[in-house]
């Protein structure tokens, strides 16, 4: 390239400017991929119902808390610390900080720095789930669910793919997140709508479906303009590094979500004879997430064609679970982060000349046989325990006022 | 200046950490101005009522994804490709990155990040529209006059001021697009409004004004709040190089836009009685948009003068449209937009020394002329073709309904 | 430091490579800290009742436009004019950047940069006040008030910590302000809400606090992700230059905020029998309040150990307040911000080694003894002469209709 060769000639750079524009910008990254908490919490509390915002922005704030807490203590360790076979790391429990090197670096970055970019990514994980169960989920059980992705399940996949495991070593690749992130999460969203069974109301006696609206679409939309924002931190920012690329990268996130967004719009006019608004806010996440895994190495017009794919697809998976799957996943998420992650991995492996379709599907089918595995028992273990579901009246009355003693709109009245 | 003999004295920058600074900086300027996307929605949503926030919602994000399509596919190329008589850029089509030089760099920059900067300003002259067409206007149509100023409106008078075309050819000045982005959006925004005509009800029959009010302020402040944020990427992004004086024009800015809501907020109190919430942030915009041309060039106390005059202009502006006009113009975009965009413009001819009040206002006259030429020929056409407006039955019922099926407030009871 | 070191070796960083990258830095700090303004535009109109949502939003615009104003006109001058005594800046009133040297510097940075920077920390100091005066305070007095912490009570605390006066000779340590900003906001608070009174129905005849509850959760929710997400820009663009510590400023500053949010949760889980949805989320804000003086120095076991402690601290205070002191604060803010800054400035001295714990203590307790007064003396003369407090008539009905004309919902029906 070019660019590379400007730079490489006639000025240098010095190592030490290098470093702190590495800095600066992997930070902007980790601070911009912070705030996609809001743009989610926003998201599933305008995508449910009035009754129950309280519990779902509680979720989505102690994902946030117990990810960084348990991510901290034990799952960098697991993610980044010294590989053991390539399926986990093993060192650097309890203070990641000592992985660093002499020089306090790690992977290239003060190790401060690239702790706090990866504890981002994980909670962005775990928040994914909260929106797929949401109305119908003890709390005290999702903490638990929260904990252990953190803990555990994130960090192993991680390792495989972004901390020298066996994945990284096969030449798999997930730049951003797809499937380390996005897939991960809608895996255990999968499972852990599975076994909690549908909403009360969401099927009639004879198994069809029945749409619950969201409460507030401003925010839901809010939530959506926020995550997109973020996004570039998300996609820009895993360069890690100040280079000359991050407006390539800029430029196919941009792209694929612009024809995601399009081409959900225009599959439900045609469908459903008019613009679906929930669906075209779904279908924006759904081009942002699939383009995810290859948006440093796929070209403008692949990242469209990824994104008008990611836009088409996730409307048929949302019918797909809601109406043969019968999974009632209040906000998408499993098709937008679950479906369209896979995708998008999958879609690198034939958009881009660098990566092979074999290993990228194996990628994907190993991570996601292995979060089902690992949500199918965490999620089973709590609902054996203290139980995963609230009782009928608690989910008819709504969460908030069983759960938190609260309204999350005191001074309205609406329906429950 | 003394900051610049700094440094170019003593110690020199190279080339490539050049090139990288200025890349970051760009960027982050371009990711600021794509969230004026939610500031916008936010603005729009809470400022009309809430039987069509679903519908402008979904306006707002269509006019980012259009946007983002269009301007990558023609616009770019109508904007910064090779220059033809100084009146439209003619190569770059379809694939824009080829007009990268063979370090890959357009105007010093590399491409990709060159082409995701213009590409948010375009969406963002885009989505000033929606506003004052809202709760009326049909969504097909819509998205058609969306396409339109994408493709040709703003990439034609754009390239007359940015892509060195011949006003920039002759020395006009309109730094971060007070003219270029923000009055192309007003001005197109008075032209549909008018030819839409009224809101049902905003007139009674002796043709005397009625106030129909905003649905959710905190949303709409929280729009403002937004834009706000996000102008700092606009104009001290707008150098598109990280510079000494990016700290001076975020000074400026933000002077101008504190005085234009201190003044707005003055005149409405002396003027109605009470400080109204509404206009005084309307107000915050007209700064914003006043100051924007001008940003780098104009001294403090300057930058707190041009904020004064748009703030109590802006009050003005809106009666003016409101009561003797009789455009109705929900949000007050043609004045916030369309006239302190003119007026910041041709202010930075008389606050600046380095430019001159003619070439500022002859600048505004071009552009202002060739827009509401444009804008009357599509807005026309669409209107005699698909059509411009909702029926009567649709518009009292509500956009959301009927457009789109569905409600922005499923759980609560609100008055149509 | 090892980093320190390897920067200094091998290849040096020319001065002009480092202004700029500092200018980059401090200029994304300043923008993010703008932007807390949303977030306690958001707090305070969420946690507070719909009939006022309309004047608290304007009363958190005005502080920011006032302050933005009255400290590039007065304050700059007595925080960062040349030092009298360690008391009080004297130099540079009206025209703050004449306290530039020939290079156009101050502090090391293009003076622009460092006022902006240091407007936007004045602005948060004034906003807190808001939330805990508010639905009762006359729209006048406050901006009486207002004009006077950002002409007087911030800049002379400022400049004894920031400005070069007798705490930083001393060698107190507030790195980016649990004292200077959020304490001499809360104590501000503290005294304005006890000469206002309580709201009407507050206290019933016998005493007993009765809960008025917020109106809108999701959005005082997303008005703490926002502050979250700008408290990064807050405590590591303090650093007003770019480092390679500012990673593990990230660090601490999560990490204290995660533990607070926990703890706070778990305290009210077992005092109330429920996870409080309000709390939990004041708990965040309690843990990057006080981890705000010392995030530069603490370890990232200390930030969560100080994290604790505020989550702790703040749920007892509130209660304090409420219940044995009986002010009336409707957001929490004295506890959050003054309490908990007192609270994260001491225990600077004790977790940080290179601080003492009596300066820290001392420090405190000056700063806590002059805002005392300033602001008794202020809100005292106010009271006197406009008046503090709206009539019962205007409170009872909201004083969006009263102050404004207007409703922030207008097309909902809620109560009063």
């Amino acid at each position: 390239m070019g660019l590379t060769a400007l730079i490489e000639s006639g000025m240098e750079i010095s190592a030490a400017t290098e470093l702190l524009m590495n800095v600066i910008w992997t930070l902007l990254g980790a601070i911009l991929v912070y705030f996609m908490q809001a743009g989610f919490a926003m998201c599933e509390a305008g995508f449910t119902r009035a009754k129950n915002t309280g519990n779902i922005l509680m979720k989505n704030m102690m994902d946030f808390v117990l990810g960084s807490l348990f991510f901290f203590i034990f799952g960098f360790a697991i993610m980044h610390g010294a590989d053991w076979n390539g399926i986990i790391g093993s060192t650097g429990f309890f203070e990641p900080a000592r992985l660093a090197d002499v020089d306090g670096l790690f992977n290239g970055l003060p190790i401060g720095v690239y702790i706090i970019f990866h504890t981002v990514f994980c909670a962005t994980a775990a928040t994914i789930v909260s929106g797929s169960m949401a109305e119908r989920t003890k709390f005290k059980a999702y903490l638990l669910y929260s904990a252990a992705i953190s803990i555990f399940i994130y960090p192993v996949s991680g390792h495989w793919i972004w901390g020298g495991g066996w994945l990284a070593e096969m030449g798999f690749h997930d730049f951003a997140g797809s499937t380390a992130v996005h897939m991960v999460g809608g895996v255990c969203a999968l499972v852990g709508a599975k076994i909690l069974g549908p909403r009360i109301g969401k099927y009639d006696k004879s198994g069809k479906t029945k749409a619950i609206p969201g409460h507030n679409l401003p925010i839901a939309a809010l939530g959506v303009f926020i995550l997109w924002f973020c996004w570039f931190g998300f996609n820009c920012g895993s360069t890690t590094a100040a280079s000359t690329n991050i407006g390539d990268i800029a430029m196919t996130t941009n792209l694929a979500a612009a024809a995601a967004t399009l081409a959900a719009l225009l599959v439900t006019w045609l469908r459903y004879g008019k613009p679906d608004v929930s669906m075209t806010f779904n279908g924006s996440l759904a081009g942002l997430v699939a383009i995810t895994a290859g948006c440093d190495t796929v070209s403008s017009y692949s990242a469209i064609i990824i994104g008008l794919i990611a836009g088409i697809l996730v409307v048929f998976s949302v019918e797909f679970f809601d109406k043969i799957v019968k999974v009632d996943d209040p906000v998408g998420a499993i098709s937008v982060h679950g479906v369209c992650g896979a995708l998008g991995t999958i879609l690198t492996g034939i958009f881009s000349p660098d990566y092979t379709f074999t290993i990228q599907l194996l990628g994907v089918a190993s991570v996601m046989a292995f979060v089902f595995v690992m949500a199918f028992l965490i999620f089973t273990l709590i609902d054996k325990t203290v139980g995963l579901r609230v009782s009928k009246e608690e989910e008819l009355d709504g969460l908030d006022i069983h759960e938190h003693g609260s309204s999350a709109y005191a001074d309205f009245n609406f329906r429950l």
